[in-house]
């Protein structure tokens, strides 16, 4: 039982995912409060059928507050979830700002829920595209140790939030009235366009986005020495990432272990219709749990039979950021 | 000097850029002859500013004609193109009837423009998917091997015909209105969507346009060995191709290498900006000839030094097929 429950940054396009998010699962609280910076502040949001007015977000916000989940961007994390740790409360918190601390855990609770035992008040939630492809990506390695990944991501608007989800609508709305597409929320057209992720490159030439891919997984999977290379793109879909996974063994592997595998894993629903051309899509997946996993076939290019390659789809709000979060405070419940 | 030039499928989508292409490019002809099924036939296309009618594609339509360029799928190439190099044409054909033909060159200028020497009277144009990623994988392999890419592709709906662009375009509009989004062209939603390429998937999972990239790949770089796996996914973008690509090569490399060899190589421009965070986008490269080369950088997964990893965009209607048919045809010419 979580008692009383804080969410900091309920009006994002996450913090309303998790409001659905708590509702749906009857998550077990006594209290709801909702905070925000000033400028939100008095604002209502609905949950659970009634209105609720934002409080200001403050250093005293968290007296009583058993359970914090952030998602207002690293600065908010970086100098709140500290305080609220040290309130009393256990912070789950979206943002990157404690994910690569090694006081944090960072979880997925397909990958490590142990980790969690672990915290001193603070608990990570990875990048949504990380966490995406963790979950089928875990199952296989526990089987056989991924030694390599290769991903090409084809990520949706939604990771960057409200605001690019509302400018993809009015890009694409202008440009079939034949007007100029303004740009705000991203640096260049994401309607009918697609470019590379925005974050800043690193003297290494990945963007953040990879980066994070990179060091999240090597985190939650305890093995520094396994390979990434991810390739970052943000595709003019509205709330699902689909990644292309490309994957070395340590040992050979057939595609019906693969699939086998796949097929008992929690939170993963195998969509794989060879005949009905029929494979994970962003549409079929906005608003579900599972990330759904697909084209899985032994790959042609390792002829040693240590290969598999498939194509994921999972929705960013849900598993990729507000469901996972959800799901580590049941965890924190004992469920 | 090409002397008379059948054009057959000039109303399609590859058709068209058929046309633009000659006239842009000041091909020399004496005469075009524009051939298409009795549906079509009758119909006028525009050509240099005069109109031209098209004449009914027969086994007789090709007496005195010098250039054949088909575009009209495989069915029609399989019946006519034969038909079209016994009457003493050359033909340069877009379709997959005859690419992997032992008898049949298939060609990209910038790879193996030596093949067409051996012509008998057909010259097969690559498939578009694979275009784009030759020109720059190729430039890389002739200085040092390329033994393995893992290749993940965005392509447009260009790649379906006129038709696909069409409903990419209304099923945008209908959803923006709350409207459902009406299927023909694509067995999937592609507005705000995206699903893996829906050509037939073989026995090992790959389906027909991941296994062109494979054979025809194999066959312009005269080596049965390079590995390659890929992934193909059709989105929602116009008609610019996207892949992104990661190599293996047979001795290490280095990220400088690689820019300096692309940087110096036809049919490239390398748009590489760290910095500005700019890179190859399908908006910058419609309408274009080059293939656009960006995210040049050394695979961190591959410690070894053998890796490199890169984003290219190509337009699928010029590059992709029509101007590579034509630059066919000037080779032909002696250009």
């Amino acid at each position: 039982m979580a008692g009383h429950v804080a969410v900091v940054g309920a009006t994002g396009a996450v913090g309303q995912e998790f409001l659905s998010i708590l509702a749906e699962r009857k998550f077990p609280l006594e209290k709801i409060t909702f905070l925000a910076s000033s400028r939100s502040a008095g604002k209502t949001v609905e949950f659970c059928g009634k209105q609720h007015t934002i409080e200001e977000l403050t250093e005293s916000s968290f007296e009583g507050v058993d359970l914090a989940l952030f998602s207002a961007g690293g600065g908010i994390s970086k100098k709140f979830a500290p305080i609220a740790a040290k309130a009393g409360a256990t912070v789950v918190d979206n943002s990157s700002a404690f994910r690569m601390d090694p006081q944090t855990p960072l979880v997925v609770p397909e990958v490590n829920p142990e980790d969690i035992a672990r915290h001193n008040g603070i608990i990570a939630n990875p990048n949504c595209s990380t966490i995406i492809a963790v979950v089928p990506v875990f199952a296989l390695y526990k089987e056989n140790r991924v030694e390599r990944m290769v991903v090409s991501t084809y990520q949706a608007a939604s990771g960057a939030g409200y605001r690019a989800m509302l400018e993809l609508e009015q890009q694409t709305r202008d440009i079939l009235a034949g007007k100029p597409a303004k740009r705000e929320a991203f640096p260049h057209q994401i309607a009918f366009n697609l470019f590379c992720h925005d974050s800043a490159i690193g003297s290494d030439g990945y963007n953040t986005e990879e980066t994070k891919m990179v060091n999240e997984t090597r985190k939650m999977f305890h093995d520094p020495d396994i390979l990434i290379s991810a390739t970052c793109v943000r595709v003019p879909v509205m709330r699902a990432h689909s990644e292309a996974i490309n994957l070395t063994f340590a040992k050979p592997i057939t595609e019906r272990e693969a699939r086998e595998i796949l097929s008992a894993a929690p939170g993963i629903q195998v969509v794989d219709d060879r005949a009905g051309n029929h494979f994970p899509m962003p549409i079929e997946t906005s608003g579900g749990d599972d990330v759904l996993v697909g084209r899985i076939r032994q790959d042609v290019s390792q002829p040693d039979g240590r290969g598999i390659d498939m194509f994921i789809c999972g929705d960013q709000l849900r598993k990729g950021a507000a469901l996972n979060a959800v799901q580590i405070a049941e965890l924190l419940n004992g469920k």
